[in-house]
């Protein structure tokens, strides 16, 4: 294994451009996955490791992942270059991989498919959060209609704890996806405040789609006028606000009780 | 209007104090609350301002909040104790004021309370996320059993977005909640996963406590042992994991909806 001492070597300053740089993860095709945890859904998912960057110090006697190629870094310079300081001892720069709407298409039989669709993401923070709880949820797809998102940034794929790997995650423009999901024949439900019902008094038994947009600018007209119905969350005390990410939370798990529940 | 000019003076350093250190908000009764939005919130909720810090040129013409004491600072000098940016123009030193559980006691008669207890924090931003969500979903009380907790940790009211003023709040050792909620015919509901039932099979129309540990170690003996009913959200997907707040207004929310529900 070969060993790196310097922040200077170019295989570090290239994973630190990477971690730092959505320009630089597109143009090479490779983004970065930090920690055991997260690294093991991430290959499990399919995706392939370029790039080790292993402490053994830190990683212990375990067996290292299959990559292309495997570097050994000090604990001094694995702690520089980590984002969540020295507990696991493992860094990857792994291949991106797209999915298109294509590849979550809803089987012809079988059970009804819940999707979530985000038309903006207002922190990749949040995105991260709304995966974490869609893989709680069984949700089958999220889809972000956001031309700006990039699924790899590291902060989403902390905040999700590895959900971006474990739940099938599609970026395409909001017309796509309203075509996609009419083809199939997935009701539209859109989060929204005006001409709405109760979440809790619509249907999700069916192919459901559960479309949100942010948290300061709501849903554009074009998702509006697609929806098959409008849905709000009550609100009951004098703020008037819900964090994106707990809204999505309580609309999926919605669908989840009336598909579930035995009451 | 005194004006202040530099970051040495006195009453600015005991501000940056108070924003900064626990033991100092406890020593002088006081804390800070910045923003317009959050202090229109504190005060409207009874709490009294005791020096407000503006900042003229950012604070616009509108009518200044009620203080013993008005201090002018200038748009450098704010900007460097403000901790959001210059939006606002305005932090306020506010004397503190703790609710006892006494003071959250249901009505004989009236509607059932619904209650919200953390029996632990594990960071202030996670307790200001649940507080907004208890406001959205009208919750009568949110109730911390966790001796380190500060309720005026700056990063706490950021969080809430100021609804650690519109939901009442008491802090208070588990023994003497349990205590209360059974004085009251207050059925405990714990979220944990061993010996539960899916929450949604779980009714919520009696006064009702939902009670959550923290997300690494659960709750504690006492409180599983005081549970009425144990109570899970049900994990279909494959991190096993959900964020303490999302999980809070996942389980607030289904009340809210066995309540409203037309369905």
């Amino acid at each position: 294994m070969e060993r790196i001492e310097s922040t200077k070597n170019p295989r570090i300053k290239q994973l630190m451009e990477l971690q730092q740089k959505s320009s630089a993860r597109r143009r090479t095709g490779l983004f970065v996955v930090e920690g055991r945890r997260e690294l093991d859904h991430c290959l499990q998912a399919g995706y392939q490791a370029d790039t080790l960057f292993v402490c053994p110090q830190l990683y212990g006697d375990g067996p290292l992942p299959q990559a292309a190629h495997t570097l050994e870094l000090s604990p001094q310079l694995y702690e520089r270059v980590a984002y969540r300081g020295t507990t696991e001892g493992v860094i990857a720069q792994v291949r991106s991989r797209s999915l298109r709407l294509a590849d979550i298409a809803p089987a012809a039989t079988g059970r009804a498919p819940l999707f979530v669709v985000l038309e903006g993401v207002e922190k990749p923070g949040n995105l991260g959060a709304v995966l974490r709880s869609a893989d709680a949820a069984g949700v089958d797809a999220v889809v972000v209609c956001d031309p700006l998102t990039d699924l790899y940034n590291p902060n989403l794929i902390r905040s999700s704890l590895g959900a971006i790997f474990t739940v099938p995650t599609v970026a395409c423009p909001s017309e796509e996806c309203i075509a996609f999901l009419q083809a199939h024949g997935v009701q539209i439900l859109t989060a929204q405040l005006q001409d709405s019902l109760p979440y809790y008094d619509t249907p999700m038994l069916q192919a459901t789609a559960i479309v949100m947009g942010t948290e300061s600018t709501g849903l554009s007209p074009q998702w509006r006028q697609a929806a098959d119905r409008h849905i709000r969350i009550p609100m009951l005390g004098r703020l008037d606000s819900l964090n994106v990410s707990v809204s999505a939370a309580i609309l999926m798990f919605e669908a989840v009780r009336q598909r579930q529940s035995q009451g």
